[in-house]
């Protein structure tokens, strides 16, 4: 049995990558802001784990600005979603539960 | 969200969790060589493991003989299926899959 992701088991890892692939279809954007509160999440963490998850690239994050203040948006990659989906899979065969 | 249980989560452990909870009734043993084919694991791997799944009180060992030859039967206590079960309860939720 193929080891599972390190880089999606991580708990807030995945969890964040459960709210992105809950809450994104394909080419859909989240502010950083918006993501951090539907995880309850502070800022630091969900930087450090956003860093780990966009180094593998699972996620994309860009700058831009709202109004005049700089703004982060957050995307799953289709890897990112890909790679998700099998470790979903692989996890509830393990926990036996159904998909 | 409460904190998915660390001791239950990382990799291995879940593997071997999964693994007693499934193939042993309450009160039922099983043999060291055996669980470690199952889990295909190194013995060592499988011994750390169970040391850290001990300490929290999820698996318990003893000692015994098989013949002349010294033997180690495994067991998922009670608070250990009870915490597997509800961490299980608590990934299902979290990845959307149904019990």
């Amino acid at each position: 049995m193929s080891e599972l992701d390190p880089i999606i088991h991580a708990p807030a890892r995945l969890r964040i990558m459960t709210t992105l692939d809950e809450a994104l279809a394909d080419g859909d954007e989240i502010a950083f802001p918006a993501l951090q509160k539907l995880l309850d999440m502070t800022a630091g963490n969900l930087t450090t784990h956003l860093a780990k998850l966009e180094a593998a690239g699972y996620v994309a994050s860009t700058k831009t600005f709202a109004g005049r203040r700089p703004a982060t948006l957050v995307t799953i990659t289709p890897a990112g979603r890909a790679a998700f989906r099998a470790y979903r899979v692989q996890l509830l065969d393990l926990l036996g539960g159904t998909r």
